[in-house]
Formats: C-alpha cells, sequence, structure tokens
C-alpha cells in the first residue's frame, strides 16, 4: 500500500507553531521519522492559521526537501497555495479536489499542467452520498472530466471519504464496497485511497478501530492511506495485509524486511 | 461473529494432561474463561492421544456442562468419538466433515439425526483446491448432499479451509473470495467459518497475522471463527470489525459492552 504520511499538518498544535516560528528541526524531524517508518510520500498542510499562507507552504516545502525526496502531497483547500505547493515540490500529488463541478474546473486542469496525481473525495454541492453507488457515481463522473483533459486515470486516487463510524456507522462498509467499485470505472483503474484517521473521530479506541478499518479496506484493494506511520500497530497491520494479499513475500522478518525497503 | 473457543483441544499439553488426570478444574477454567471472553461456543477435542477416547469425549463433555451452557463444537476425525459427544452434549456442532464423499456419507446423516449445525471443511479427496472456485465447487456438492437429507442449509458452516500463509500465500486471499462466494450457493446462505490460527501456523507473528486476516475475513462476510478467545487483541480485532460492519452500535465502551452481552 502507497502511505502518505498525514504529520505535518498545521492543524497539529505542535506543526502550527513549528511554522510560525520557522522551526526546521520540529518539521524536519517529522519529515524523516515519517519516511523512515514506511511513509511513500508526505502530506504538507500549512493549517488554518498560518499568517502568510503561500510563503508557508514554500518555507515547509523546502525545509522537508532539504531531508527527505519523496512526493509531497500539497494538502489545502485555497488555490493559490496549492499552485505554490505545485511550483516549488520536486515530486508533487494534489491533495485534493472534490467532485464539485467549480472544484473540478479549478483543479483537475493544475492535476494536468504540473503532470501530477490528484486525491479526488466524493462530495458534491450536496455533500458526501449516503451509499456505495453515490460514491462511484461522483468518481465516475469525475474520472470522465479527468479524461477529456488527458489526465491519466491511474494518476488519479478516488478517496471515497470514510465517515466517522460514530456518526455513520452504516456508511464503513459502503465505503468498502466503493473502493472496489470505483475499480470499475476506468481501464487502467484509477486507484483507490482513504484518509484513514476520520474513521475514528471522536471515538474512545481511535489506533484500534484505524487499523481494524486499514485490514479491511486493504482487503477490498484499497491502493493508498493517508494516515500516521509513527503508529507502529498501524504500520504492522497495513504490513501484514500486504503480506495476506500476496503483495510481499512471506520470510519471518517480513515486518523489518518492509521497513528496510 | 459467532466464536468457537478452540482452547480445550487434547494437542495442547496443559489439556491433554488434564484429561489423562481427570483435573475437573484445568478444564472448566478454560471453559468459564473462554465463555467470560466472549465465545459463544466451545471446541471440545480429546486430542490424539487419549487413551479411550470415548470416555474421554463424555468426561470432557460433563466437566464442561458443569459450568457453562454454551454449545460444544464435538471435534474429532473419530465418528464413535463425534456420536458419543453428540448424544452427551445438550447443544452440540459437529466439527467437522470434508466434502469428501465416504466422510459425507457417513457424518451428513449425523447432523440430520441429532438435528445440529455442521462445519464442512473445502477439502475433497484431492485435498484442498488452490483457489476459490476450487473450494466452492466442493461447498455447492456438500450442500447439495446436505439438501436431499433435509439439513437446513444455513446450518451448515462452510469452512474454506485458511492454509498458512507461509505455505500458501496466494490462497489467503482466494479464501476471502470463497467466503464471499459460498453464500451465494443456496438461500437462505450456508455459513462460513475458519479456523484461524492456521493461517499463521508456523509463522514469527501469529497474534498480528491472525487478527489482521481476521479482520480481513470479517469485511468478507465471515459468519464464524474458531480461535482463542483469551487473545484480547484479536477479540478487540474481531469486536470493532462487527462495529465497522454495523453489527453492533457503536458506544464509547463497545469493547466492554459486547462481553457483557
Amino acid at each position: 500500500m502507497f502511505i502518505i504520511g498525514e504529520r505535518i499538518n498545521g492543524m497539529f498544535k505542535k506543526v502550527g507553531a513549528a511554522i510560525a516560528n520557522k522551526d526546521k528541526k520540529t518539521i524536519q524531524d517529522l519529515a524523516v521519522a515519517q519516511v523512515k517508518a514506511g511513509a511513500n510520500a508526505l502530506d504538507v498542510n500549512v493549517g488554518p492559521t498560518a499568517e502568510d499562507p503561500i510563503s508557508a507552504m514554500e518555507w515547509l516545502i523546502d525545509t522537508i526537501s532539504e531531508v527527505v525526496n519523496v512526493p509531497l502531497a500539497i494538502d489545502s483547500p485555497k488555490v493559490p497555495v496549492l499552485e505554490a505547493g505545485l511550483k516549488k515540490a520536486k515530486k508533487a500529488i494534489i491533495n485534493s479536489t472534490t467532485c464539485e463541478q467549480a472544484k473540478m474546473s479549478t483543479i483537475l486542469p493544475l492535476a494536468k499542467k504540473y503532470n501530477v496525481p490528484i486525491v479526488a473525495l466524493t462530495i458534491s454541492e450536496k455533500g458526501v452520498p449516503a451509499d456505495s453507488n453515490g460514491r462511484v457515481e461522483l468518481a465516475a463522473n469525475l474520472v470522465a472530466n479527468a479524461m477529456e483533459l488527458g489526465i491519466p486515470t491511474d494518476s488519479i486516487y478516488i478517496d471515497p471519504v470514510i465517515l466517522p463510524v460514530n456518526v455513520a456507522q452504516p456508511q464503513c462498509f459502503e465505503v468498502l464496497k466503493a473502493i472496489s467499485e470505483c475499480k470499475m470505472i476506468a481501464s487502467p483503474s484509477p486507484k483507490t485511497i482513504l484518509g484513514l484517521s476520520n474513521v475514528s473521530q471522536g471515538t474512545k479506541q481511535r489506533p484500534l478501530i484505524n487499523r481494524t478499518y486499514l485490514a479491511m479496506a486493504s482487503a477490498y484493494g484499497l491502493d493508498a492511506a493517508i494516515l500516521d506511520p509513527l503508529d507502529t500497530e498501524l504500520m504492522n497491520t497495513m504490513i501484514t495485509a500486504d503480506l495476506l494479499l500476496n503483495k510481499n513475500i512471506y520470510c519471518d522478518s517480513y515486518l523489518e524486511a518492509y521497513k528496510k525497503v
């Protein structure tokens, strides 16, 4: 599974303070630790409170790029911040567009212009659909829009939006179905991704719920996840799920072998 | 998920010794602990070395029945031992028949005669099929045989036989597919079950592999598992998977709530 580390986000107090104080060490330590733990890419989000979000994004990318060389998932609801990140990063992923017409018209062309993968949340003007069919319908419409622009279908990461289990419990299974059904939208298949930790938002058993749902989603073909790679038990679950799905070859030290790759 | 506790098995040294010494306390402690941890039924297996396996089975059932009142899964490859158990137990499950013609002819009639659920392993005269289709084909043939005898299809627990991941890694996903496909064999659907711990046999990460695979199999609709309910993390994974599949209603103390049921 392709792992995007979620920790460099200004929403987290420590990271927000590091951005405000231009504290490189805190950011670089988080970057190195996440990659060492198995992250294949890093999310970069300046948070809601950054005073000058464009220069905060540029500073974050420069700071991270001094110590690691993985793709950076440029995570901002503000288009100018997003584009500043895309210009700055050597390898980038757009995180994210929704399936709202206005968003797609603005952000899909950026994926084409910068030739980068894009995460697309199945959210329309009406919000998040209640079931699998509604999610897949939005994803299909987005993929059609992307194809018209010449964006390769397998550089689209559909995120069927997992809601917290304590808020929308019946939808957890709908999202599993959506993961498997999104594969059938186009050939080559779009990829699927989840912002995993949302499933446990507001619950008392966050790590347990996160890792159990990750194993379930893996079994339905999830390609990627935005998660906390510093949660060792979560990463061990992910590596073990990959093993059981025959993506890595078994050896007694398969957990350590994964992290050394 | 319906949980059959696997711990009362003469194959385990402590249990084998308790059977040989007619040590009721060891057996009764294991029975009570497993039920308290959430087992819905208990496997009862005298082990390969019991001197007089029929009277060992009868003694085990009497001993267990003094302290708990759950169904007992009578687990023996020997038909006379199996039948002795069926006669003795107040509520029983046959564990198990295979799909071999000779086995089915002998053991399916016992399920009818004693009117009890039966576990059926998808093993033929040629062994365990390499893929999902082979497993489902055997299961369909077994279900047809059972229907001829008037056995209700939903009292059959198909076990698609998970092999150790270090021996037959590509089959782990095939078994997931078989779990979901077995549901389509008849209406009402036969149930599905796994002897879970086999997936990790001979590996160095047994609990992690067991619980990760259990979450995956749950997501594919697994109805029951034979496992160690005294493995708390495994049970927490099972309870959380049930939650994510909307089988229990979320509350902050859902783990404790489950065990009190």
